[in-house]
């Protein structure tokens, strides 16, 4: 059976949004195709937490009966298990949810149902998003992670189980696993994209994450979840003027990957203005103020799970993060805060200057193995400092896998971002 | 009866802590001692929306056998009814809610029993904080609306049923309800304290809020929901160099309000270091900014309810902000933001210049009828620079009604707010 099956490929969710408007395709048509391609692969890839298929295909049915209801309408999305659901039970990667079922849906969640979407299931995420993986495995190798925490969401879509997936990114939770499992991710600019309902671990920097196949189909569920008419990212503007940063930590990169990267900035330097950009703010500083933050506040996150659980966390997560956390005072806290806030202000003119910076978005491949997700390296300062990224997949793979370049731009420049990726995506 | 009744007056959490610690008073006395005056007069306050004194007494006296576990060992704590408690109903002021029960505790609600804190029961508030108000009413007036939307909370306090208690705040819902009802009032810093579990409104403005007798109770509170060591605020610094900031919109305050608030400017004046400081920002453009990210956002908040409940949310709320906040689009949603940003890195230096500045907490005293929680006027600027303040009772009364004094200084100067604080504390 396995090799009949397709090679792992995204879906387009705008094509597949038009072919329902147009009534080329049904939801429910698109639903059993999907199940079809769980059905074969979730046995390996394991990305789903829940799924009910006769739910599912009976939600699709009333989809087509229904008259259009917004940019969604009949397409099927995946939620990262740390996000809630009023209908499907919402784990948060740890045993102490195992029978957990919200009373309402996460915001996110409901704006997918209003604008038509169809909530196919839940996804595996690490335990609270932060570290110690689920059972997922990269569809692309069975052998490698596909990255984290939003594990299940960059494995369904890379696999095409699903057309559009809901995660959430801390520090590289979408990008990371986007990259891996070769899929458009996109972190939206801090606080810019309703985030009630997702369970929260550093509120200075969680936000929720979208995973597709293409930048356009990323563009129409980000306007889904703004409640916003629907902006076609445009590929076709002028010269782009781009800044290739390649972090102060470029050393780190495995060398395979690096070179796949530096001959994307090489053809984009003949199409684009492109010139080498350095971080205006010292990284080292900028990170330890980023883990002062995240370890201070997941502490305060989880008080009632500390409280009442405590031996149902993981001992990675009690002796690292939340260990780490616990040594780190108030004033020390408010201090690395405005450290912080300070380094937003000091990079604002940076992003100014060109219409948008890319970067690695990963420091290699998805590794052998799945007991780590990755590193967050070159996540970090664009999360940090609360800007929008997008994580584009390389037409070229690496040791045949995925590889994708992060696009970077300014603090609510989110639709910039989608135009430049789009340009990007049409050039290489 | 009721003319045997001591008068409304708030109780001394500190000293109370100290007797406990002591050996000089038991949990479980406490308690039935809030539990009388409770049953006095909750019928004519209607502060709560759910308290068990069966249960109240028996977690009084596990407290009783149990060793000292922190800060608030002992102490009986009043939750505002949209934070979550796992052990009691959580009915965010919506019929939506009526039989809803959270899964787990909030953070702040997990940190106060950690520190040995008891939940006496839930308070009363506004519809999801906002502004279609509850039944309660003035402790110390009747006729009078305690101010909201953290109106059970302010009341509690206030008539001395419970020492503290934990409100919100996304404009003036703590430090108002704190003027009307005689007691401290605590905002603090945005987003330096947990906030996880809490009910969101408005993301960008939501804080917990703190409730009184004492700067110094209010202190032991803070320090319990920071996991921190007890930082007693200290009213024996040098001379304060304090602005006094009547704001843009002095003119709209009540007049024996701004009299009582002139008189207590002048006594400052005799033995601090005063001058008049105006806001270094528009407080128009201000204000404009923060009521659109607000409604834009509550929008967003209650995605779920909107989508599933829509006829059970108040026509306040439906053709008020939820609308309003409908017909803003996401750029100018996102320059509101920029706006917003920019103002608080203008004031930054202004904050600097001073030790604290006192303002106004409320346009006047409590008004009459319990229709309308009041105006957020003089609370607006100061969460929307996301600073800390502090509403302090002046000794003398307007019509027989407190009076706040705001005390305010820059972000994360939470300590210092404090120190401020009890330093007028002890002059006025």
């Amino acid at each position: 059976m396995t090799a009949t099956l397709a090679r792992p490929e995204p879906l387009d969710a705008l094509a597949l949004a038009r072919a329902i408007e147009a009534g080329t395709l049904t939801c429910e048509a698109l639903v059993r195709r999907l199940l079809e391609r769980i059905e074969a692969r979730e046995g390996d890839v394991k990305a789903w937490t829940h799924i009910d298929p006769g739910a599912a295909l009976d939600a699709a049915r009333t989809l087509d009966r229904t008259p259009r209801q917004g940019l969604l309408h009949g397409l099927p999305v995946g939620i990262k298990d740390v996000i809630d659901t009023a209908d499907m039970p919402t784990r948060y990667g740890s045993p102490i949810y195992a029978n957990h079922q919200p009373a309402i849906d996460a915001a996110p969640v409901a704006a997918v149902r209003a604008a038509g979407g169809l909530i196919l299931g839940k996804h595996v995420t690490a335990e609270f998003a932060h570290r110690v993986p689920g059972e997922t495995r990269n569809p692309h190798d069975l052998a490698r992670t596909p990255g984290g925490s939003s594990s299940g969401s960059g494995a369904a879509v890379g696999d095409g189980m699903v057309p559009l997936a809901i995660g959430t990114q801390t520090t590289g939770s979408t990008i990371r696993p986007a990259s891996y499992c070769g899929v458009v991710g996109y972190r939206p600019t801090f606080g810019i994209m309703g985030i009630v309902g997702v369970k929260p671990s550093s509120p200075s920097f969680d936000t929720v994450g979208l995973f597709a196949g293409t930048v356009a189909s990323c563009a129409l569920l980000r306007d889904a979840l703004l409640e916003a008419p629907f902006t076609l990212p445009r590929g076709d503007g002028g010269r782009l003027r781009i800044g290739v940063c390649r972090t102060a930590r470029w050393d780190e990169m495995e060398p395979a990957t690096a070179d796949a990267l530096e001959a994307a900035f090489a053809r984009l330097g003949v199409v684009a203005e492109v010139r080498d950009v350095a971080l205006p703010v010292d990284m080292s500083r900028l990170a330890k103020a980023q883990r002062t933050v995240s370890a201070y506040e997941i502490v305060r996150s989880l008080a009632s799970e500390r409280r009442t659980h405590y031996h149902l966390l993981s001992e990675d997560l009690r002796n690292g993060r939340l260990a780490e956390g616990q040594r780190i005072d108030h004033t020390t806290y408010v201090a690395a805060l405005a450290d912080l806030e300070a380094a937003r202000a000091a990079s604002a003119d940076w992003f100014d200057a060109v219409d948008c910076v890319v970067a690695p978005a990963a420091k290699g491949i998805a590794s052998l193995g799945i007991a780590s997700t990755g590193a967050s390296t070159y996540c970090l300062p664009w999360t940090a400092l609360h800007v929008p990224a997008l994580s584009l997949p390389l037409p070229e793979r690496v040791e045949g896998m995925p590889v994708g370049l992060q696009v970077v731009a300014g603090r609510g420049r989110d639709l910039a971002l989608f135009d430049c990726a789009q340009w990007i995506a049409d050039r290489l």
